[in-house]
């Protein structure tokens, strides 16, 4: 069943306008609020079976027992309101809905819903439901609700307050701690991860717009008030929940002891309260203009309004799910909107996330990418684990001295029955060249020296110890890396994947070229000293030159690994078209997977889009021509990427087709592929595709180049990037393209189709 | 709101004929079904919110950690269900219930649901649930449903597995351990508690009627298959699934490793699925005759045929919480019907369930007493902790060497905002003499000496040095027992407690005469090496005469403690009319309510109970009258007793009506009563007040006596007991009593309203 439930009719508003009890998750995840510090699941404050309530806070990682890996724990839930009209429970399963929407603003970030509903025993209520998580206070939540009664006086009871029995699929991450109510009136619950030993503070109160008998209680792991009143029909009750949250591994917090932190919670609360519900959203809404739409809004006209919808949703998102306040934090692969991958960061940071940050917000994918320095004392681990040098990165990425986190199985294996392994962790090695390429990126894009210094150039040279001492001697003189997992999954245990080892490659040229560029300085000695990289540099260069790394055959394609074009084929017509992921598994299982000339996402064309200059325009359209068929896009990866590079080859319905497609990951009409949380780099690529695939804009080295193709849906698109220090406003159509210097310290060199430019305050070309 | 949807128009089922979502724990613990090896909570197949799932098998304890105490884990589910019927999620909060009922069959101990429901897409369908927890198989459930569609053919697809993501209110007991398929048919999970290291294994097997396009799958915590089918118009889709558990603390499988246990589990369930579910059901039914309902029946002839249905609710539950095979478990204040009290053993066993066993079925109330003796290493550990000597029972048990494990903490203090201190464990120490009751009261009983000569003396031996280095010196040269709670918890550090005194003097008077009568025997040389019971006897004799035992005041009063009579009194009537439990609470904190003349049951009135010898009539009389009108009876064990006790004094209308209410408790109108789980003492009470109060049975040291006082309701009662190693059936009106003494092998001597009578083989006497 697929059923569209998002109106579009108003391009700032994510909208559901009916509601399906059976596919709560969809807009739990897609509609969920946050500001980077913490991540809440949009659940209805009446509860429901099959719901996902979830609460996370960035870096609070806890792991459960030995067999389980570090997770972001979901903390205590605050939303949730019984309301009794009546005597009836409210809940959308019983009565009748008159009329519903539930409507997510991206401008304000605040969530609304207005429901009519009619109990089952005939009584109409008009019922309005606000929430707000400040984007200018990461630790408030605020929520309002208004409740009238239509047909007659009512008699209301609401029962509210913070519920510690949440788990995460079951698993309980926290010690019960302290409950207590301040004044007969704030309630406050304390919980304490079972192994990190991090305390959350949770302070709450509620306030209703009419008298009430109120009744205090607690139960394990909660406390609660009862809130007796009456109210009169026609007349609307209001109820205000104001709740904040600290907890010890917060930055300034950290020396706390609970008792203090307790008192930090409830001084907040009361400075929150004060302001109320209506203040707290309009200083949050605020934030959201000064952060992003006023500062750095993607704006298209469009045949179709969803695009420009698409364009507000990821950078919503893109907002609400970075740690941009501490830089021992960063981004899930589901960002703060669900259990999924357990809060654990990927290359998709790097790969797909970062750009973002990098064009738009400098100073964040700075933090992003600290957090890799920070966590280097685990990579180093990781590597030494292993049995090499340097520094490797964990597949899955936690808390920075957790290493590697990857889960070691997963789901059933159809023939043997067992848990299928995952084998990620063990051998998909090419994160460690995603973190430099990440590196890379910022620093041509911004040119931070002072970044490189204190960070960039370790992790490089770091990284080119750890290649040369994975390579491994072959035959005839050549260097391998073998039994690895590239980014096309469906394969593990394959030799010389040509994406691993051409970047492995990169990785060691790279490390040479900034070790000769910084010897001589006292940066150089200070690095010399701690990495020992004078040692080293000869073996990376006499190494760099004996990779095997895959080149084309005859007809130009590039093959993936040593046996990938050898395997059998299959035909993947039903695979293409699934409209669940992993639909082959239904059929084969990994190891039968393994031998078909099958990709969930395709490592050569990958590379292709990352590193353009190293090939020809007949080799990328061999390539594409070759793989894209064999691609299932089994990966939220995969589509935009791939948007982006058919854009490149000139295939413009492909590239629109293929970003609406990504688009539809979150946003579309599947119910249920957002349960476990939005997919954060299928959210950064939605960004990509607009701005570095239509609108064409690309860092090469040390070359910008902007290649605006509109697709043919598409009459303007404008949007606002920060390079080397200036912010620039880029107006593209069809058939021009107009950049704006906003800043106008430095002028900025572009190439516009193969033509160079230099921009001072404003620049308008025609495209051809 | 109070709704009875308990139909009792045939008395021997239990049974619901609408279906209220919003109270689901009500019949969810009620009709729950079990064996003493588990109990499993009567949720349904289809999930609601609200619900609470729940399977506990006995003795399995674990601690989630430090600030908790030791707790039956809820076992994973595999009751669940997700129903697709033409693409539409089956459950009736959705569509309209055409029909409906559900029943507990006390007979057969299957529990059957019967529904005819229109979808929301407007199709009929007709759903039988049938389900039962074999009482021949300890380790065996059953489910069989019957799907027929009756609008059109129909898609059904059927989602059903293991779920090991249930907690206890928020705390996982379980580390996740293997899952995995056998035969791609058979799913099993492990699960092992966290901190006691029990394996669980759960193998579960599920076919359908109709051949199946079938799915298998993993995820967190959980196994499952889904399975697709189609059945046409009018015909019944029958789907049976069959699951075993077996734990590495079952008594035949502590040697077993995980594996050999995974080995016996599936072995086991293929026996059962060859078996199937009509097979399971008909010998399980078949064990209930021969155990209960053809051997140890209460029948009732009444004008109420609820008292009837009361009798056989209250046998089928004692029957079902009683872990008789194996004496290392005792029975939980809720049975095994859910979480509350965590499934711990109070004073509740001796006092209120253990008269059923000692009369119907002495092995296990000697298992039962055995436990107690196998706990004593933890008791003693308790009385050394507290600075004693001997035994100190923990006023809370679980298993035998965990000592007391009453929680610290209970709910929110009304003025303070604190959560309450639970002082029980720390102070409430009859418990050490209830056991030492139960023991006597079984070996006047049963005769049982060898039992005695095992472990009862060596019990109420150390149960009096225990006593007599807990006494405390007071001034003129009296001995005090300060600073307790009695039976009466809403009094609480109070001084010289009528009961406890009472009863510590009687325990330290037991003792001697046990000395008396073993000395000499190579049994005391045994135990005097053992416990050095001959250093003790004098100190014995001497502080029992010194003991301060509350006396009566002149109009024959008892204090109940050394201040109670000194306390203000306020108007009860709005809480002696309660409907819900511990409403004094919501107008007084629990010191407030300290001061105050109230009982939550009167240490007095259950005193002069179980020591009727020791007062005289008038006394009786005088405590009663002061005693009852004080009495809240806010503790599911007052009614009872107090029903008893009225009947003696000849109350009968009170009698019947606390009799009728202590049916209520859990079978009654209030339907958040038994949320946590069924009321295990009120139950053992209904059955204590048929035959103890209304049959008047009683064994008061060596005599047995019999004053049957049949209230107006009632024209007959028929009951069986065991009494010294001969079964009687006992024929009650209100006129008559016939006893049959169905075993013969010894004459037995009983009073009858003052006059003793020898029954051979059959007695009819007259009653005044």
């Amino acid at each position: 069943m697929r059923i569209d439930v998002i109106d579009v009719s108003n391009d700032w508003l994510l909208k559901e306008t009916s509601f399906d009890p059976q596919h709560l998750g969809k807009c739990e995840a897609i509609m969920s609020l946050g500001n980077g510090y913490m991540g809440l699941r949009s659940a209805t404050e009446e509860r429901y079976t099959g719901e996902k309530r979830g609460l996370f806070i960035s870096g609070t990682f806890n792991r459960f027992d030995e067999n389980e890996v570090s997770e972001l724990p979901n903390v205590a839930d605050v939303l949730e309101m019984e309301i009794s009209l009546n005597g009836q429970i409210f809940s959308l399963a019983d009565g009748t809905i008159q009329s519903y929407s539930r409507e997510l603003n991206f401008m304000s970030g605040e969530l609304i819903r207005h429901i009519k509903w009619t109990s089952p025993n005939g009584n109409d209520y008009r019922l309005d439901f606000h929430r707000v998580v400040s984007l200018a206070n990461l630790h408030t939540i605020a929520q309002k609700v208004c409740i009238t009664p239509l047909t007659g006086d009512s008699e209301i009871i609401l029962s509210t307050g913070i519920n510690g029995q949440i788990t995460n699929t079951g698993s309980q991450h926290f010690s019960e701690g302290a409950k207590r109510f301040y004044d007969r009136r704030y309630m406050q619950l304390v919980q304490t991860t079972t192994q990190t030993k991090i305390d959350f503070v949770l302070t709450t109160d509620v306030t209703l717009s009419e008298p009430t008998d109120t009744h205090i209680a607690m139960g394990r792991r909660k406390i609660f008030s009862t809130f007796k009143t009456g109210v009169k029909k026609g007349q609307c009750l209001t109820i205000q929940k104001i709740t904040t949250i600290y907890t010890s591994r917060d930055k300034h917090n950290e020396d706390l002891d609970t008792t203090a932190l307790q008192a930090k919670g409830l001084a907040s609360l009361k400075k929150q309260t004060a302001l109320g519900y209506d203040e707290i959203a309009s200083i949050s809404a605020q934030k959201w203009q000064e952060k992003v739409w006023d500062s750095i809004p993607v704006t298209i006209t469009s045949t179709n309004p969803r695009d420009q919808l698409a364009l507000r949703f990821a950078q919503y998102h893109l907002q609400i799910m970075v740690p941009a306040h501490d830089n021992r934090m960063n981004i899930g692969a589901k960002g703060l909107s669900g259990e999924g991958y357990k809060g654990h960061t990927f290359w998709d940071t790097e790969i797909f996330i970062l750009p973002y940050f990098i064009f738009t917000q400098s100073p964040v994918a700075r933090s992003l990418l600290e957090y890799r320095y920070l966590s280097l004392p685990g990579a180093r681990e990781k590597a030494r684990e292993n049995g090499y040098l340097g520094a490797q990165f964990p597949w899955e990425s936690a808390w920075l001295d957790d290493g590697e986190v990857t889960p070691l199985f997963g789901a059933a294996d159809i023939v043997t029955g067992l848990p299928t392994p995952i084998l990620t962790g063990l051998i998909e090695i090419h994160i460690t060249c995603d973190v430099c390429y990440g590196i890379w990126h910022y620093y041509k894009a911004t040119g931070d020296e002072l970044f490189m210094e204190q960070y960039g150039y370790e992790i490089i040279f770091d990284a080119a110890i750890f290649w040369s001492s994975r390579l491994e001697e072959g035959s005839g003189g050549m260097l391998h890396i073998n039994n690895v997992i590239g980014p096309d999954e469906y394969k593990d245990g394959i030799d010389d994947d040509a994406f691993t080892n051409h970047f492995a490659c990169w990785n060691l040229y790279l490390a040479m070229v900034y070790y000769d560029k910084i010897e001589g300085t006292s940066l150089f000695e200070k690095l010399d000293a701690k990495l020992g990289i004078s040692n080293y540099y000869d073996d990376w260069k006499e190494k760099a030159e004996r990779i095997y790394v895959q080149t084309s055959r005859a007809d130009g394609v590039i093959p993936q690994n040593s046996t990938f074009l050898n395997l059998k084929e299959i035909d993947l017509t039903k695979y293409k078209n699934q409209e669940k992921v992993g639909s082959i598994y239904d059929d084969f299982n990994h190891d039968q997977i393994n031998e078909i000339q099958v990709c969930k996402q395709a490592d050569v064309l990958l590379l292709i889009l990352l590193m353009e200059d190293d090939f020809t325009p007949e080799e990328k359209r061999a390539n594409w021509d070759y793989y894209e068929p064999r691609t299932l896009h089994d990966s939220s990866l995969s589509l935009s990427t791939h948007s982006i590079l058919a854009n490149d080859m000139g295939d413009f319905s492909l590239a629109y087709s293929l970003f609406e497609r990504a688009c539809n990951i979150d946003m579309g009409p599947n119910m249920k592929s957002s349960d476990e949380g939005i997919h954060a780099a299928s959210i950064g690529g939605i960004w990509q595709c607009a701005v570095l695939g239509f609108g064409g804009l690309r860092v090469i080295d040390d070359r910008i180049r902007l290649s605006p193709k509109l697709p043919k849906e598409w009459e303007h698109l404008t949007f606002y990037v920060w390079l080397r220090g200036q912010k620039l406003k880029m107006d593209v159509t069809k058939t021009s393209v107009q950049i704006e210097n906003l800043t106008q310290t430095e002028v900025i060199e572009l190439e516009i189709e193969g033509n160079t430019y230099i921009i001072n305050d404003m620049l308008q070309v025609s495209l051809s």
